[in-house]
């Protein structure tokens, strides 16, 4: 079990925090995924280390991105 | 054919656009609902006038407040 953060820029509310937290949960794996909207964290638990491409896609596939990519 | 315009406070991305003329579109005679995100501005045109009651309430229900309500 592995948890990582990440830093996700341009989520302005709730609907945003669900549409990461759907599109990261969805990488093979993930086991849990918190968002905090104020600093744009986001806690993945995964059965195993991710690679951050993969995470970087889910985010961008949601509509935002990972901060300093 | 009726238009009105209501002022909308809090969206702050598409979601909540797309929440907004959701349920502002389920109201009884609603044809379109065109929201402005960058100034809350909300057109809504009904077979026949809508009452404002009506309205805030599914703003509300959507998530977000009229101005000045």
């Amino acid at each position: 079990m592995t948890t990582s953060t990440y830093t996700v820029v341009g989520m302005t509310c709730g609907h945003c925090v669900s549409s990461v937290r759907e599109e990261v949960g969805r990488i093979d794996g993930v086991t849990q995924v918190d968002v905090d909207l104020a600093n744009g964290a986001v806690d993945v638990t995964s059965d195993a280390p991710l690679t951050d491409d993969a995470v970087r896609a889910a985010v961008e596939e949601a509509g935002y991105q990972l901060a300093g990519s």
